[in-house]
Parts: C-alpha cells; sequence; structure tokens
C-alpha cells in the first residue's frame, strides 16, 4: 500500500497465448488472454489491449483497445469481436509519463514488407533517447513517445528488407537485442507464431505455462506471462522461465528456445529485486521460489537484524502481511491485525495532490482498537519512499491507544531512480535522500524506525534460488546462467549496465 | 467472501450529518456525507443519495442521487453544487428486488403541508404489505415499491395535517413506530433537524458520533451511521448507539434523546447477529464491542466445539481472518495465509450465472502453495449459504497439495429466510435445506465440515456484553434496556415478532 | 428558429397505442410508441419515458425513462424488455423549470388500492398550486414540483377508495375535470384500457389515429397523439380529435367516447393558437385543417396588411417557410433563400447565455450571396419574442449586400404570459413590451418592421376551420361543440379561464 | 439526403488557423478551429481532431481527438487545454472503410529529426499502394491503414534527414507532390507554419480566409478551410482559393505561395464534380462561384432537356431546393413543398440494414398533403445512386393523393467507382448499372424518370466560372491555370489520371 501511495509502478504486464493442435480450434484464447491481463492488473492499470491473430496466410489480425481496467476496457460485446483467434497477445500498461492516452495503448500493429507485426512489451530502454534518433535520422517519423513504437520501428529497420525472401524475424530480434541491453521482456506476434523475448540481463520477468485439458491431461496451448500468477486462473499449469537473453517461439506446435543472446562477459544477470519486495503478486513464482515466501523470509531476516521490545507484531495491509508473518515467527511476538481496509476506496495513488492522498488514508483503513490499545506495536511495512503515507497511519494508530508504534521496514531505503521500468519519484523527492531521514522516527512520529539491509534482502532472496534450485525445470536446449544476480540499483546505485543519456 | 457469493446482502446504510454553531458554517457537510457513505458501501453498492439543507426558513433541499458506488454515483462537479448544506443526510442501497432504477434511490424527498421532508431508510418493514393497503385506501398513490416510500407516505398521513399548526414531526414518527414494530433504523430530516430513530427491536444498527476540531477538541458538528466505522474517516468520535426504540433530535444546538418507544412487555431486543457474523465492518462498534473481537470469539468457541487434528489453520479472505486467528490461538495450530486476492476482480456476486461465479474464484484467488503443499488444512470460513464458492476453494486447495482440507464455519447454519431487511436466498437454495446437507463435506469436497452452534454464537456475542459493560457511554436522558437479546430467525426460525403477510 | 432561440417551448408530447384483437399480439407497441415520440419530439427533447402493460388480470407494466431526446434516452436493448406489451403510452418532456432530472420523466406509473395506474400529461394546471395544497392537506406527500404528479395523486384520492367495488376510473377522471379547467391533454392507462381526455376549452391538441394492416385495411390497433404527423411514420391514419371537454376509451375492441364534460355556460374553447403559429409540426391536422396551410394563409394575410416594395421575398428557415412562400404568392414578389443552415449545430436554445446565442447564429447560418446582394429583400419570420436572434441575421444579411431588409412577422406581437403549458420569457424580457419596441426596426437592425394582426391571424386560422368542415370525422356519438375559438392569451391578455395563484 | 442513404460521402474537412501579431495572442484558436470543423461538419462525422502550437522553439503542441461529431468529440474542458496555441489544424472525418477507431483520427503527429510535423489530409492518393510498399521497402512500419500516415512518412523519408540542416520542409513537400498525383487537400503544420497544400489536379477544394477585426478591418489573423462555408461563422472573409498544385505557407507574417507544381503537360485540372452537385454546402464558393447558384443552373438546365407537363415542381429537402427553384423559375410551373422532414431522426445512412433505412423514411418525412394532393407533382432530387431510398418517397406522395410522380434528377447517372476520395457503392449496387434501370420509372414506381446529361452538368457548371470570371480574387504571385476542367470520372468513367493499382 505505501508504495502504491508513494508513486513506485511497475510499467506493464504482457500476456500471450497460442492454441495448440489443429487451426480453427475452440480454444477460446480472447477470453483467455483477458483472463490473463486481469491476474496481471495489478502491474498496470491505465490501459489494456489485445490484439489476436487466426494465423492464417495472410492472417487476419483483430484488436481490442481501451482506457482504465480490463474490465472497464474491454467489453462484452466487444470480446466476440476476438473469438476467431488462434493466438493472440495483450498488454496492460501503468503510465509513467502522466500522458494517458488511448494511442499509448499497446499492443502496437505495424505493417511491413513482410507483414504484420504485434509488439507487446514491459521495460524502459535505457538508451531510449539515443535509438529514438537513429531510427528518426533513418527518415522515420514516431507518432508516440513510447518506448514500445520505437522497438516496433526498430524491428522493421533492420536488417534491411528484401521484398522477395522470407522474413526472418528472429533476425531482427536479434539485431534489436544488440542495440539496446535492457530492460525488455517482449511479446512479439507475427502471423502464426509468438516470439517471447527477455533481455540479456534479465531485467524484468516471464514465465512460460501449459494449458492443460482437465481429464486427460493433454496439452490444449501454451501461455506466456509477465507473472505465472495468471497461469492458475485460465487452468494453465507452470512451465519454466524465459531465460535472460533467450528468444522462444511459442506456435502451435508447443514451444522452441531459438537463441539466448550473452551478456557482455563478467556481467551477472539483474533481475529486478523490487518484484520480490513489492511488485509482484505473493504467488508468482520467479528463479525457482514463490514470492511470498521470499517476504516472509525478508520478515524473518528483520526479525534478526532488528528485534524489538514489543507486545505485538502487525502489518499494513496487505503487501506487508508476508513479512509481518515472518518476523512474528522468528521473534516469537504474536500477530495481531491492527488495520482493516475499506475495499471501496481503491488505490489512491490515483489522486492529484497530497492532501487528498493524506485524507485517503484516513478513508482507506479503520483501526481494529481492541487488537493493540495500551500495547506496543511493531507495524511492518514493506517500503517507505516518500514518507507520507505512513505517517497517517502511526499517527491513527497512536490516537487509537497504541503506546508505541515501532516501524520495521522490510527492504532497505530506497535512494535511486530507477531508468529501466519502475516509475520512482525523483531523487529530491525519496525520503532516504532528505535530511529528515537523519530523525525518520520523529519525522514519522513513529517509537522507532528500522530498515533491512541491502545484505539481508539480498539473503533472502538469493538464499532461496539455491536452496530451491533442484526444482526448476528448464528445457534441456536452454543454457541457463549458473550465476545468480539482481538489479539493487535503486537501493544502492549500482546500474547494471551504464546509462545513455 | 463465501457470503458475497450466495447473494446475502445487506439492505442499505445510512449516515446523516449536522454542522454545529452558527450557519452558515465551513463545515463542509456535503464531503463528510459523500466520505461517511464511501465508508458504508458494504452495506449497498447499487445506488446512492444525498440531501443537504441550508436549515432556513424555508429550506431550500438539494439532491444528489447515481446509481453505482458513491465514487461513481457523485461527480465532483456535483458535489459542488451541494456544498452551502448545513445539514443534510445519505444513503447507500442495495437492491433486493433486482430492481435497479434511480427512482428507487434514497433519501426521498417529498413535499407535505407542513414542509419537505427527506427520509433514508435501513432495514424492512414486516408488515409492509398491510401498510401499503392502509395507505393506498386513503387515497394515496405509490409510486415505488420500496418501503421508504410508503414510510415518507405514512409520515404525511397521520395525524392529520393543519395547515395552521406547527409541524409536530416527532408525533407523526411516534405514531409510525407504533404502526410498524420492526425493522428500521431511520433518518428523517425537516428543514434544521434530524431525527434519528431506531425500531423498538433494535433490529438494525445506529451510532451517534461527534465531529472534533483537531487541536481544542470542540464540537464541531455531529454525525449519525449505520455503523461507527465512518466515524473516523471523516474525523468524528465515537459517542453511542440510538438505543431500540430511541428517537434522537440532532440540530446545531446538539443532540437530544426525544423519547424511547417500548417494545411488548416481555419482548427482547433483537439486534441482527448477522451484524456481527458477516455485514458490519470490523472496526464498527456495536453494543460496546468491536465486532472483529467478537469475530475472532466466534472462532475461539469454534475451536472448542470443533477441534481438529490438523497442521495448519488458514481463512477464506478476508472475511473470516478474525474468526481463523481466533482458532488458530484456542487450537494451537499455527495461522498461515493459503490464498491471495486479485483486488481487481470485484465483489463476484454481481455476476449473473453460476458457471461464471465458479471462474470467479479462479479468477479470484492464487494459492500460495508454499505454505500449505503437504499439510492438513483447517479452512475457517465465517458462514456457508448455497455451498456453490467454498466448493471450488477447496479443489483449489487440494490440486495444489493440501493433503487435507477441513472446513470450520464460524457460525451456524442458515435455514430460515429473513423479512428484515437482509437478501438471503429462498429456502430452497439454502445448502442447509438440502438432502446435499447430510454429507455436506462429501458434496462440497472437503476433509471434513463443521459448524459453530448457535448456542455458541450467542454466547461469543453476548458474552462480550456483559464485560464491556462499563464502556458503554450512554446519555443519562436515555433510559436504555438492560435485557440483553439478538435475532436469530435466520438460524432458529424464531421471528422477534408474529409476521404479518 | 426565432422561437427556439427566444425560449419559447412546449411543454410535452403524449403518445399512446393499444393493439387490437387477440391479446398477445405480434404488434410492436413498444417500437410505435417508440416512434411516435420521435414523430413528437419537436415538442420536448428533455426526457422520455414508455409505460407498456401486458393488459392481464392483474397486468404486468413495463417503464422504460431515459435524459434526452427519444435517440438517447431508449437504448434497442432496452427497448426489448417492453416488447410484451399490448399497450402503453408515453411522454415526451420539455423542462419548464430548468430542473432536468430523471425523476420528473413522465409517464408516472403509481400503485393505488385499484390498481396501477398510469398517466401522460401535456399542459399546466392552471390552478395547481391550489390543488397541491389540497391533495397535501389530505396528508400525501408530493415527491416532484411536476403537474402530472399531481394528477396522478389526484385520480387516486377523490372519489375515496372502496376495496370492494370495481374501480370507476371514469368517475375520477371526470371528478378531476371539475377540480382543474384546464390546460391538459391526458393518457390515463389502467390495465387493458387507456383513456384518452382532453380539457373543457381544449387548450391542448389530443388526435385518434388508426393502425391499418397494408393488404386487407384491416384494423391493427389505435394510437392516440398529440399531434397527427406521428400517424403517417407508424402506418396509422388519421381519425380524429378527442374533442374539448371529451373522455375517450381506448381498447381491443376499439374506441369509445364516454362523456363530454361541459365547460361554462358561455365560454368558448380555447385551442391554444400558438401550435399553429409555431409549435406543431406543419404536417398535423388541427380542427380539420393542416397546419402548414395555416401557416400560409398567414403569409398571405400578412401580405395584404403590410405590403412591401422590395425584389425578392425570403424566410428564416425553416419553419416560416410556409408563411414566406404565402406572403409571395400573395404579393406577386419572387420567393428566393437566402440562408442555409448547418444541420449539426443543434437547436440552440440549449445554451445558457446570450453571447452564446448570437454566437449560435453564425455558426448556424450561411449567407446565400448571389440571391439577394444589390436586393431588396422581404423576410418573412413566423414570431419575435426577445428580438436578440433575428437582429444578427439581418446584419449577417446585410453585411453580405441585401441593400434592405424588411422584417414581416406571421404572427401579432407577444405581450402576455402563458400558464397554460408554454413557456414564455417573462413580461420584461419580451420585446414587446420594452421601450425599445417603439422603434422595433431601428432596434434590430432592420429597414422595416411589421406584424400580422391578431384580428388577421384568428381570420387566418378560423377562416379554414369553417371552410374544411366537411372533412372532419367526428363519431356520431360525440357531441362536439360547434363554436369556434382560440385561445390568444399571450397576444391580448385575456385567458379562457380567470387565473387562480 | 438521397445520397446520404445511399453511402456516398465525402472523406474528410480541414481547417486551419493561424493568429497574426505578436504571439502569444488572444486570438483563440482552438475555439475558432472548433467552429470552422463544425461548419466542415457535413464533410464527416465519425471523427475530429485539433493540433494547436505554440510557435515558439521548440514548439509544444497539443492534440484533442475524439469519436463522433465535433460536439460529441470535444468537451468544453478539454478546450481549454488548447487556449494557448497560436496556430492550428484541425481534421473531421468521413470513414470509407468501415473501421472506426480513435487510432485513424486525424491530424497525424509524428516526431522527427527535424521535430514534430502534424498533417491533416482530404482525399485519396491514387496510387497508395504502390506508395505504402515503397516506404514499408524502406524499413518503416504503418501503424494504419490510412493514406494520411502514410503521406506523414514520406514528408519525413525524403530527401535523406541531415541532423545538421534547417529543415526544408517545402522540398519535402515538393517531392511528395512529385511521387502522387491526386488526390489531397493537405495543411502540414510545422512549428510557426502551416502549408496549404492543394494537389496539381485541384481535385479536392482549399480556400483561404482572412480574420477580420470587425471596427478597424485589421487582419488578425489568416485560416485555411475545404470550404469557406466556414468562414462567415469565425469573423473570416473569403481571400481567395489555393490553386490547383499550389503551396501556400501561412504565418503570422500573412500568406506566402511558395510554388505552383504543374500537371503533366496538356492534363487539364479535375476539380470533383460532386462537389457542387452534392457534398459541398450550397453557401462555399468554389471557382468564383457559388454552390448554390451552380445547382440552380443544373435544375434550369433540367427544366430545357427534361420538361413535364405537370402541376406542381417540388424538391426532397433539402439538398434538391436550388435545384427545384431553378426547375420552377425555367419550366414556369409553381414551387410548392411536399414534404416536411423530422429534425431528431438523423441521418439515416448511419443504420445498418435496408430495412430500417425504408423505415427511416417514414420516419423522416411527413407529407404536406394539402399541397399536393389530385396533383401531378415534379420531384426534383440531386442524384439517385441505389434507387432504394426515393422508392418509399414516391409511394408516400402517391399515397397521400400525387395523381402523378415525375422525377427529374439534376446530375447524371452515377455509373463507376471514385479512387479520389469519394464513397461510393460498389459497381454493382449502382443502379445505373443494374438490368433495372432500363425500365428505372416503373423499378422506382415514378411515372416518369429523367437525368441531366453530363454535358448539360458540364454546362451548367463551366458556364459560372467564365461569367463570374472577374470576381475571382487571386494573389498577384500565382499563376493559375486558364484552362477549366472537371473530373466527372464517376459519371463518365474517364478517369483524370491513370489508376496504379
Amino acid at each position: 500500500m505505501e508504495f502504491e501511495e508513494s508513486g513506485i509502478g511497475e510499467e506493464c504486464g504482457v500476456f500471450g497465448c497460442v492454441a495448440a493442435g489443429e487451426w480453427p480450434t475452440q480454444l477460446e484464447v480472447a477470453q483467455i488472454l483477458t483472463l490473463g491481463l486481469v491476474a496481471l492488473q495489478h502491474r498496470g492499470q491505465e490501459s489494456a489491449g489485445i490484439v489476436t491473430s487466426n494465423g492464417s496466410t495472410p492472417p487476419t489480425y483483430t484488436t481490442l483497445k481501451g482506457m482504465g481496467l480490463v474490465s472497464t476496457a474491454f467489453k462484452p460485446e466487444d470480446l466476440l469481436k476476438l473469438k476467431y483467434g488462434n493466438l493472440g497477445i495483450g498488454h496492460t500498461r501503468y503510465s509513467t509519463t502522466g500522458i494517458s492516452e488511448l494511442q499509448n495503448c499497446q499492443p502496437f500493429v505495424v505493417d511491413t514488407l513482410h507483414g504484420k507485426i504485434a509488439v507487446a512489451h514491459n521495460g524502459e530502454l535505457v538508451n531510449a533517447a539515443a535509438l529514438r534518433k537513429k531510427v528518426m535520422r533513418h527518415g522515420v517519423g514516431l507518432s508516440t513517445s513510447s518506448d514500445s513504437e520505437l522497438i516496433t520501428q526498430l524491428l522493421a529497420l533492420t536488417p534491411p528488407m528484401e521484398e522477395v525472401d522470407t522474413p526472418d524475424w528472429v533476425a531482427r530480434i536479434k539485431n534489436l537485442m544488440t542495440e539496446t541491453p535492457t530492460s525488455y521482456s517482449l511479446l512479439v506476434m507475427h502471423k502464426d507464431v509468438i516470439y517471447a523475448v527477455r533481455d540479456p540481463y534479465g531485467n524484468r520477468p516471464l514465465s512460460i505455462g501449459r494449458l492443460v485439458e482437465k481429464k486427460k491431461g493433454d496439452t490444449e496451448g501454451w501461455v506466456v506471462s509477465s507473472e505465472s500468477c495468471s497461469f492458475q486462473s485460465i487452468g494453465a499449469r507452470y512451465h519454466r522461465e524465459v531465460q535472460p537473453g533467450e528468444i522462444v517461439q511459442i506456435s502451435k506446435h508447443g514451444i522452441k528456445s531459438l537463441s539466448v543472446v550473452p551478456r557482455p562477459e563478467g556481467d551477472p544477470p539483474a533481475f529486478c529485486i523490487f518484484e520480490y519486495v513489492y511488485f509482484a503478486r505473493p504467488d508468482s513464482i520467479f528463479e525457482g521460489q514463490m514470492v511470498y515466501t521470499v517476504r516472509q523470509r525478508c520478515g524473518r531476516q528483520l526479525a534478526i537484524e532488528a528485534p524489538t521490545d514489543a507486545d505485538v507484531v502487525s502489518t499494513v495491509p496487505e503487501s506487508a502481511t508476508p513479512a509481518a508473518l515472518g518476523y512474528a515467527q522468528e521473534s516469537g511476538l504474536p500477530y495481531v491485525e491492527v488495520l482493516c481496509k475499506n475495499r471501496y476506496v481503491g488505490r489512491t495513488f490515483i489522486q492529484p495532490n497530497t492532501r487528498l492522498r493524506q485524507l485517503g488514508v484516513a478513508k482507506k483503513f479503520g483501526a481494529l482498537t481492541d487488537n493493540f490499545a495500551g500495547k506496543r506495536v511493531v507495524l511492518i511495512d514493506d517500503s517507505i519512499v516518500r514518507g507520507n503515507t505512513i505517517s497517517p497511519i502511526i499517527k491513527l494508530l497512536k490516537e487509537a491507544g497504541a503506546t508505541e508504534v515501532h516501524i520495521r521496514v522490510a527492504s532497505p531505503p530506497i535512494r535511486f531512480p530507477c531508468y529501466m521500468g519502475i516509475n520512482i519519484p525523483t531523487k529530491e523527492e525519496l525520503i532516504a535522500n532528505k535530511p529528515e531521514f537523519e530523525d525518520i522516527a520523529g519525522y514519522i512520529g513513529a517509537t522507532s524506525v528500522r530498515y533491512l539491509s541491502v545484505e539481508g534482502l539480498v539473503a533472502a532472496v538469493q538464499g532461496g534460488i539455491e536452496s530451491c534450485g533442484e526444482k526448476e525445470q528448464i528445457s534441456s536446449r536452454t543454457k541457463m546462467s549458473k550465476r545468480i544476480g539482481h538489479c539493487t540499483a535503486c537501493l544502492t546505485g549500482k546500474y547494471p549496465v551504464e546509462l545513455e543519456w
């Protein structure tokens, strides 16, 4: 919750689906795409889009886009238009720029000499400005400021198009990957194939699932998604992650790993550690481990690093709950609920000014007084960004009778901007960069404040990867990077690649 | 959650506000009414309405109504129209009839010989049919099927209107209360006064709060609300409940208990026990006790009545969570989360057919596999109505690796219809009345199923009232009924009054 | 057009339809009602409503209401709900009060001891205030300020309702007609019958048509409408007018004149003369004559009364065109078009302030320069109300090269308010009551201005009634008033009845 | 009207405005653009768009787009966003393809190495397919199927962009004009300049107007519009037409003719003759003559070519009215109105199937019986395309008492498709190409049918150009083509250029 109100947000979610077997199929691809996007809705609520293809030669593409949540953007009657799709990709968008327009809604579809391609993108190209200039120098006009249009035009531009040849989209994708190192998880649909692509640093997540016929267990199709949490809601089983740098071709014949574009010698992978801390849904699986479990480990680690003399442990509902339960387990303090949430208030980060945001806290939470009045409370939060939303919560608890409120944050202080797809306030707005940070407890009105260390966070994340190693199902054709690494740039300022601006 | 999907629903929420001190006041009455209704949104999502009065002679009333959630029904520009109100009442409606029309939206405003009155009502008159006939026999045409219009016409009809007299609305309200015993919590606004009324059985809740100026603690105004949970979000403090049968006058001069209409000799009060079990927000206070605490006690009682040999205790999020934590505390079993919820799916009970409802479960919950795979789970639910929503959840947990799933329900089986404001499925639809109920565990796919006993529920509810007796703040002018009693008709078939149809 | 921009407007249009033969019928009553209302759309654009009945015992009524034009208010999917109606009434509303709300939308449906009635009303009761008081003194609360609700409550009130009797709605309607002399054209639907009622003065129009099967000429049903112009669009033939004071019963068995309530001795009828001058559609028939023809006669009469030395005659399109053609025929001057209209601007009287209205003229009309540059133009208008819209048109013509612009108005100056259903500006706003009227030509920038005389208008209207006498088809059972009379109150201040306020 | 219902439609309207004098100016450019588009609304109702520029370095562009009529597409609050524009272009779109999407809405804005350009286009490129291939061969992906996007990318592509040079947009526009001969009237906005471009054949219209300060007559700005009819509504005066092949630069310093790209030796101009016959508003001026006057001449010519022994002449309102008045003048027969129109029905060509279209006629027109019952009617129409809409009108007149109905069409039969921006039904759908055409009178139920000859139409159009020669105001710097020529391809099959597909 804290994050939401601090203006930190994920850029996007992508989702694709290909029906297996003979086409036309009875599998309702458009319906599956819609449900898949609903499951990824936490990654973006600004707009949603779907493009389906019937897969024939030439293919017929059908596009559906709209502003707002998936449930608002697509009307039932609209979905009927898409019903003959045999494959398709979808996208749910979080606006980083503030310009909220239908024309920025993905997937982008462009017509090229080699036919139409549709592209859905999660991430942010670190060298976008240079690439825009390059494309425009070639004489191309760009109609939006989005990286996604840039990517489609880059795919169309190089290598030069030859009318006679069979289109080699894989070569174009590989070329794109040499032009920009990160960050992108990409779905490219061409006629009857979806290419699922993850940048060499693996900065954004991308997982593959298999649609399973309930009775016999036959494969009905394949799905690919920013997060595996979407698989259950459509009757799919987790298959594996797309690896950093990998291009996976998904067709009615199955999935095929075509290539793994390497990182520069010596560079470790750089999967965004904040996917674990905040963005991802707790039931998603990354690197073989459930996000919920990682968050619980962060809570345990925090209890070790920052023990508290108190009566009860609680959570800012509900993203911090696994960490709070972990803290309670490790510390032996009883876990109680101190706040209940009004479901009808909505994500308050939509609201335009700080005054309304503070009112938002009052509208949003009710104090469960009996559980903490007269007690010393350890309140676990998953992060503190600007420091302006935890403050009214502490006030609320104190007014309702808490004798002490100790804030324990299950991640380290955020100090640096992200250039790889996360919307973080400017350096000046981050509480950790302000003079007030020296007395952060006084500033936010807490009895004490302690953060998880960077080392603690990394240990909580990476400890699990090794122990869960056996569970990973990786196709034999794919060479996985054995090295473990995560992007902690917003905490440490150490970016995985040099930034070109 | 289970309830939501079973079509059980509260009828309505009412909220009123009067600014204290000299008028016109700077207090934003319309804004407070809006926030108050947002806090009562769980009691009704079909439509919302607000009427404000400037309190002058004659008064100017301004009305704002709309379909859907408060956030949809009122637009910011509309609220500006209401800005000069010095007092006002609001209503949020849950449709029991399926006819969802703006004309049923409350508050009702009617013009009478004694000026305009506005009425907001929560409840359902047990003798509505007879009263309708009476009113119509008098020659009045009724334009809706709602009890609320009926109430307003009854208020206008008797005693006969005399043009010359000062209007005696209190006499009219008392007369109304002799005509219909229950169920109603009512706000009647006339010019510069709000009358807050609760039926003699106290079937529906109604609480009074005081708006407090932060620095000096001065009284800025008074609010009255179906539930006290709304007070915090507008900066008000809980003052007391309106007592069964009581008429409280609220004006800029303060609150005044005008009368307490008695029940028939020997009849106990009959506050709806399901407000504790399911409807109310957990941070609301009824009869001196916090709803959350009562639910937690139900869980403890359930653990005593129905112990289980299992590994973990969990909840169907999130209304059953306090009972689950109570069960865990009493039983000593560890509490874990087994399901995470997709916030973007919405209340699935809106959806029209059973197939979509089942899909709704899949869209709605993700399994937190690590927490229960290979384990025996006690899953606490707050109630089972039709039995068609818990079933897919059990299936989901088993497919994800739970070895046993024991369902423990923190309330007794529902067997009878409610005629006092709660929308319950027909007798035939209730799972407890079906032949399948004999093997309910087999029917829903659970390892075992146990319910809380009626006696256990009543003990959990009433045990707390005595222990919390001291906390109640009751104005000295109000005689409170010392007897304790609750309506358990939907569980036992014993209705508090004879039903007239 | 001039009128529209001056804020003069009709109150409403009413339309009813009963399918003949056995029920359920295949006749699409709801579709016919909709088309009928579209044909009456010029009488009101604020809201529209339809109520259908299946005519069974007890009847099922279905209601559809919405804001705006019929095409906006009713969606195709909504109309499907009404498809089983065997009879129904509809209403299209013009707001006179400025309070534009769905709850004022007609028809009103109320439940009474004798079942549900639905009422649609065109007109305005001259003694509404006294009647409201009377109803309220009886103890009835009124939820709107509309006369239509008042009428429904009056119908329910007297004579007193007896539960045992067969309802005698005709007695109730007759009683209503003794309580209020004018103005109303009324449709009252009860179960399987529509009563079509016109006030004793016949102030508002009401005509009956017969739905005809194309091939054999059989009667498929009956319709009743404010204007006969609606008959053609639904395949109905003009039958006759409802006479002043007449109550006509329309059922599947046909039409039946039940009663003619007389006027006070010596009072002539008072059909609104402005229906001829401005409001009605030119193809409607009143008193046996086509409105277009009356307007053309007004133009001829105007040419006799106010001849002009000029080169061409033209019109302010398009309501004044018949008068302009009449003027051209009588005067021998050539008729040309001087203005073309932008169809996409809409009725500009919706616009809120005078500045936008003047801009509206510029947006609305284009000058057809070739037709009048260097010429002396006689410009016919049908009326001048405030004088603020003809002025920019004259300016436009002069700037485009007209050497002289002579305004000839095909009706007399409006000087008095209407209390019988027409929305006219206040006395002070009427140009004819302002000092500027002495030099009206100078004020509006015309070379000269002349109006039709009251006598001339009456002669143009009544001359035709005698000559067309033979055409009227009046049922033998109906005694028609042989005396001719029209309401000219807005021109002369002579109201047909004493005004009670 | 007939045309509308036949699915013939104009492609688009373009409008531009530059404020003169020092910037920022007080001239409300966005408001003027909106009003200008409203005046061009008859050229397209699908969507509307505006882009304004503040003209600074670098410029800030603001875009506003929406579906539907201008009044629907732009909300007042949206227009405020554009208020600081010093220049801007707008577009109103008619969909030829049936794909009605916001992304096809113009103007297109693209970012290039030389800054952003905005393009609005009326017309259709005859060699669009070849040009698309050329652009895509260069590696550009096209995101829409519209010519307008193609034009913007062509402008960006050649000549090659050099980062260092001052952008030479005029060279790019000239290059574009060598690549595609017709048809296009184009507005290209770059920073502080609008280039107004007309193709060498002058197929689509484009006129320039001067915004005049009322009192002193100073120049406040310049506007450019598809039709001059828009000038009056914004206080502008007609200046001149952009000549075929001409590029006019419009800036705050005034207008400047930069170049006239010639046609191939021997080719005459080819202004679309149907702009005169049907599309344009009657008060627009093309080639020095008012459209209304040309239509009147067509009526006179028709009376000479096809005289009729009849009693009255009338029109299918209202596009055929000038021709009907011309026919009446030439023939000496009296002109009367036979049909009145229901303003509230809307353009029925939106309706999807033929049955509803026929109902549309009934809903749309009322018969003015008195004017023609028992008479022989000459009914003038401006064109007959499919023949399915005139037929019910004839039936209506006959049923209402016309003894004969002679159809006289003020243009020749349409036999060929248009590839230059007009949406005409397929060859097979055109009534003139069907076997029924041999007995067209019998087919549509008329007493007789006669068309204007191609020679007669051309004479009516071109006769006026010579006679009106003196009136043209052409800047001395512009060399006008002295040769007269019009595109009559849809009538004769002779296209002005070879069609490349």
